[in-house]
């Protein structure tokens, strides 16, 4: 046989009637004793290449074996298809079985599976077209963040994934240890003696690079993570998972403003990176959601295709409100005084919730919404400080259906008032004197955010839960493969 | 202040006499009482910016601040520079002091300090010379890993972190857990009760993605992870560290031969985007290293500068030789005759101990050696037996000075080889069920290979410790910051 093509650069080709080898996965077969048409996909794109096999040319005991899920390698001749649905056909001359696939046992038969039968075999849910689009346009929006930022002269920094601080409190940790489970060695005073485990003190899969990011940034101006990050928090939602990946950029010499900018003008770069570079896998997954909302009632349908919510997004200017503005609209909206949020806003300082978020977005304003200048108590300690004294250089963006896909700020620079705020917080300053160095020694004013890359690809494919934008999603009693 | 310019920007500018804005730090200040001299460094690039301060125009106070260190914003007019070093410098018409460093107290005085000093600061050290030249290009050469593979239309693949198997027993693993560390729960028959850590059972850290990565292989085709990958072993070397990244592609109908192929040309393409992207950086550490050099006896020194050595490795062949090839050439070679080796080679079928390899490629061969074909006993058992059913279709690189950057396989995709390969080697099958899954349905011949990143960093910047080429390093009894 000839060298190998994958379908995606076949599918491009100027010439027909040459020679070409393709390999690849048996979606369908079917025909008649005359002629056999194979769909061979090979994960290169979401489109099968179709194999016209003449029983005549290939023999009954190799067509036998072509089954659904079968692994073939296919020589033959590349024409113009005549068939409706696709460009080119290969008009067979050999195939090779490389591998079978038991019909009576290969569990991805061509019929529609649940969502739940397939997370039970995310070893082979990559196989579907649905999770071939998902991992295709999960690696294209990986790529866009190094891209993006690599234009715009950031570095990569890979912060530690294993960390011997808690100081962030973002979350739930979980404990990396090397300790004897049953027997841990104890101190005098019958505590675990972490002297003992690997690292000679206790340690935790780090919740965020942040803290060490901001090193970086105070050193090269500007840096980003992506990186795996942790939560050991018992929640069973469609948008959380114990392990995430995040992106987080962090900038010397960035106000508010600029922060808001960059991650307004990176979003829309990754959705518009997306519609350039995954067209024919959005046109896919566009198709499958007007499918399901098929059997919907009017008022539950999307008022917007995939792509065109995309589209929307990636073209109109977010609005940015401050919270205190939010907190007015909100106590003024239809849904407050008619008592059917959950959570009545009845005044200033409260946090938001997932209701008043979505009412923002998907009711009111109908778009990305940036809120800013929280109240300094629902926030986090490295956030800096308003001249109002109440309200913190904070600032969410939040996106329909998704809520808070950004969180960010600008970050305390000011040596004093950051270690007030971690004393007022109770945030131990002995163990965070690396952070405060950056403050005592040449600091600078600079913000970053954080973007859960899930909630980007949820947002991007339309998929209804987050288990099914990574490959293999750890939740609650998950750890499978 | 006009927006602010990264003096890298600013370094390439075609015009003159123009109001710039620049923001960074302070590496030193000289002059007398008639002018100052100011070097500033922003991060994006190695080369300071001569900022000139007329004492007339500045003000003593705020010259007074600007000490080693400091954090300041410049506005003045860009000119070129009279004095030799630079093409630039600046005028200054304006000085704002963003962040004061102590003289007194700051810990980085421009002075020579010690690899251990700097590691103890590693919060700092990005701020030095040589950690902003090797995080620079720790950067780029993470991009050229994305470009290179994104080019190729590999996807990239983010295996799970947290993993309920020890399948690979590539090394002793952390232990991932929530469970109280003095009092865990117990099972009737004493032991620890998994069922009721976070997971619902025991869990460590990766050791590897590849077993997860293969079954992205057999649906997509070509894939690679790059991601964090650790290891629980108290080694104290130069060169391991307890969590590293890892880059592994995996593909779909390749065999040894194509791996190999596409291993040594990626290699070659990280090489040559450091020499073509990441000059200036080189020219510093190879300046260095000569200056490191100076004092040692001649036969201690390199035959090669650090371009010069990476050049060469772009553009020569690597040379292909079988385990059994280099048994022989080592068997017969003089430091094995004068007994000079620690472990002197006697027969076919032992591992080869780092004296060798860097024998073979120091020695023998002068260049990068892809050592194939290993007897099946000393390598892992997802290797693709060979026909000999002696040896496996593994392929290791080695590298100068580095020892194996890349260690990679041809895998076994035949069921019966492979199940019989792990009874063998007391691998439990049943643990493994969604691996052989991938070899029931639709198996076909795959490779691939890992390399290790920080290795490929200290090859490409020359640093000889690992913990200096990865922000902060963790190792036994060291997880700071």
């Amino acid at each position: 046989m000839t060298k190998r093509i994958k379908i995606e650069a076949l599918l491009k080709s100027s010439q027909t009637n040459i020679e070409v080898t393709v390999k690849g996965w048996v979606r369908t077969k079917r025909g008649n004793k005359n002629v056999n048409f194979i769909a061979l996909n090979d994960g290169s794109t979401i489109n099968n290449l179709q194999i016209v096999a003449d029983p005549n040319l290939i023999s009954e005991e190799i067509l036998k074996q072509v089954s659904t899920g079968a692994c073939i390698a296919v020589n033959g001749t590349l024409v113009e298809s005549q068939g409706a649905g696709q460009k080119f056909e290969i008009n067979a001359k050999e195939i090779q079985v490389l591998g079978a696939a038991d019909p009576e046992k290969y569990p991805l038969q061509p019929k529609k599976h649940s969502m739940e039968f397939l997370r039970e075999i995310a070893h082979l849910r990559p196989r579907t077209n649905t999770f071939g689009a998902v991992f295709r346009i999960r690696h294209a929006m990986a790529f866009a963040v190094h891209n993006f930022f690599n234009e715009k002269k950031f570095f990569y920094m890979h912060t530690p994934i294993i960390t011997g601080s808690d100081a962030e409190g973002a979350g739930e940790m979980f404990r990396v240890t090397t300790l004897d489970a049953k027997n841990p060695p104890l101190k005098e005073d019958g505590s675990v003696n972490f002297k003992e485990d690997f690292f000679e003190k206790e340690t935790n899969l780090t919740v965020s690079g942040q803290l060490e990011g901001e090193l970086g940034a105070l050193a090269l101006s500007d840096i980003y993570t992506f990186g795996p990050t942790f939560r050991a928090e018992n929640s069973n939602t469609t948008r959380h998972l114990a392990e995430f990946w995040m992106i987080e950029p962090e900038m010397a010499f960035y106000d508010l403003q600029d922060n808001m900018d960059l991650a307004e003008e990176f979003l829309k770069y990754l959705i518009n990176y997306a519609l350039e570079n995954c067209a024919d896998d959005l046109a896919f997954l566009e198709q499958r959601l007007i499918e399901e909302e098929k059997n919907k009632p009017a008022n539950e349908k999307s008022e917007m295709t995939l792509t065109e919510k995309l589209r929307f997004v990636a073209e109109n200017d977010f609005e940015r409100i401050t919270y205190t503005e939010a907190i007015d609209i909100l106590r003024n909206c239809n849904p407050n005084k008619k008592k059917k949020f959950q959570y009545l806003i009845e005044g200033w300082g409260t946090d938001l919730q997932s209701e008043h978020e979505r009412y923002l977005v998907e009711k009111h304003f109908k778009k990305p919404v940036i809120l800013t200048n929280y109240p300094k108590d629902i926030k986090s300690f490295y956030m800096r400080m308003n001249d109002d004294e109440k309200t913190v250089g904070a600032m969410d963006i939040l996106f329909p259906g998704i809520g808070e896909i950004v969180g960010g700020s600008q970050r305390e620079e000011r040596l004093d008032k950051l270690v007030s705020r971690m004393n007022e917080m109770g945030v131990p300053t002995h163990e965070m004197e690396w952070y405060l160095d950056t403050r005592r020694y040449g600091s600078a004013p600079h913000s970053g955010f954080g973007l859960g890359f899930e909630r980007l690809i949820i947002f991007v494919t339309g998929m209804a839960n987050i288990r099914d934008v990574i490959p293999f999603p750890r939740t609650p009693g998950n750890a499978e493969f």
